[in-house]
């Protein structure tokens, strides 16, 4: 089989990586970066670079790129993927995503699946791309009723191929909705932590928590402004669940609820524990 | 030199399993639960179990007890401690122990210093008590105008004996400040970021993120809702200070406005790693 990975960031660069060690498919690469080339040549991440042209001989093209930059070369390349071959994005929202690539692919025979790895890490770029960043985890695919059963079936294949973990199937709505709650909140939450006056007091101060709650902090604005923008109602609703929660927390606390504010730290205590044994279903 | 450990839970039975494998103090330990006592000697994490009488003969007690069972077991026992002998205790919050402990010891010749081993698991009892647990931890001491420097220096070298990566010195007011941010702001949104109704819907869909920021809200009830309330107007200040900061990114995303949203995300990413240096040095 032979595959493109378009754009070798730290994902399409990771998924190169991953392809290569763990499949035997021949992986071509295209970026307009040519130092991320360069490198992934040199770290046999990928066996040679081709140009957008080229994209007519694979099987199956990974666009590792930004959302709005997959939107924009799905457009610009529509005439050079291969009829009969298959396009998958690995953005971090896919409706938006899903919806303008099947609109500009539609009659040409290709076919196109929306794909997201999920995993990451606080640092991007080529330089940072492991051939084991997926070993445990999930591969998320968003297929519609426009995407052919055996396009799902491939992709699926390929991914347990290449190790992750496993693969769930969802709609691009459920995704998206799933997705600004497990992924998109959690990097809002921890931007807001580190802007409290006490953040340059802490060292000394700080044991797991602290380093957990903000570990993300440490994230591309690039990215995330246009991940965020681009699923707006299902984060918005997040962020006010999470603001309403934290005033539950406060007002039991400034009234001394003693009672009260115990039921609310033991709800959310037994509600963790149930999503753990749930998440090992 | 003789040690003795009351309360023999998670953090005083870590610290008893500690001081029996990095140096050499003989170990008494004291608990009302008789199961965490037999197991401590099974485990030979103490050498003896001993009454609060015979506290009198130990150069320094270590109380393992939530804040209120902390002051209350010093009130119970001011007249058991050792003449010239030192008592510390290892709750989360110090301006209301210490304030407690040293106006009922005055007059005895025990001198009391507030500790707090910084390190904690999602767990708790004897059960899961590691000898490894403060290995990379901060050990802080928080002195008062009362407390002899020759206490300070004594418990200090104890720390480093066992094991701490360091010893941090501060005030009960400061280090309850600070600890707001650090360990209590993070259980409360912990806490409250599992409350939305999206919970049971991420198995599949969570990376590192979702674990990281809900890591903690599997919390022990009993001890945080202690721990928050004798901690009122710090850690109001910092859930204020969270709240209005979502407020923030809520109202930059509701807007469209990329720009804000950039500004913010990329602040806290620089505030994050300026922290990370900061820690550092």
């Amino acid at each position: 089989m032979k595959i493109c990975v378009a754009g070798l960031g730290l994902i399409g660069g990771s998924l190169a990586k991953t392809l290569k060690k763990n499949t035997d498919t021949v992986v071509y690469g295209i970026d307009i970066n040519k130092k991320a080339v360069t490198l992934a040549l040199a770290q046999e991440a990928i066996d040679e670079e081709i140009t957008p042209e080229d994209m007519k001989n694979c099987d199956i093209v990974i666009l590792g790129l930004y959302p709005q930059a997959t939107i924009d070369f799905i457009k610009e390349n529509r005439d050079n993927f291969n009829p009969g071959g298959i396009v998958i994005d690995t953005c971090g929202i896919k409706k938006a995503v899903v919806e303008s690539a099947e609109q500009t692919l539609s009659g040409t025979g290709v076919s196109f699946l929306g794909c997201h790895p999920m995993a990451g890490r606080e640092f991007w770029g080529f330089e940072y791309a492991l051939d084991n960043l997926f070993d445990k985890a999930s591969f998320i695919m968003t297929p519609t009723e426009n995407t052919p059963k055996q396009t799902v079936d491939t992709v699926r294949q390929l991914a347990l191929d290449m190790g992750f973990a496993k693969c769930v199937v969802s709609t691009p709505q459920e995704h998206d909705e799933v997705i600004a709650f497990t992924s998109q909140l959690a990097h809002v939450v921890s931007s807001a932590y580190v802007k409290s006056p006490s953040l340059f007091r802490q060292a000394g101060f700080s044991a797991g928590s602290f380093k957990d709650l903000t570990r993300v902090a440490r994230l591309n604005e690039d990215m995330w402004t246009s991940l965020f923008l681009l699923n707006k109602e299902p984060l918005l609703s997040e962020i006010d669940h999470v603001i309403n929660a934290l005033k539950d927390y406060r007002d039991a606390i400034a009234d001394n609820d003693s009672d009260r504010l115990h039921e609310l730290l033991k709800e959310g205590r037994e509600l963790k524990e149930e999503s753990i044994r749930n998440d090992v279903r």
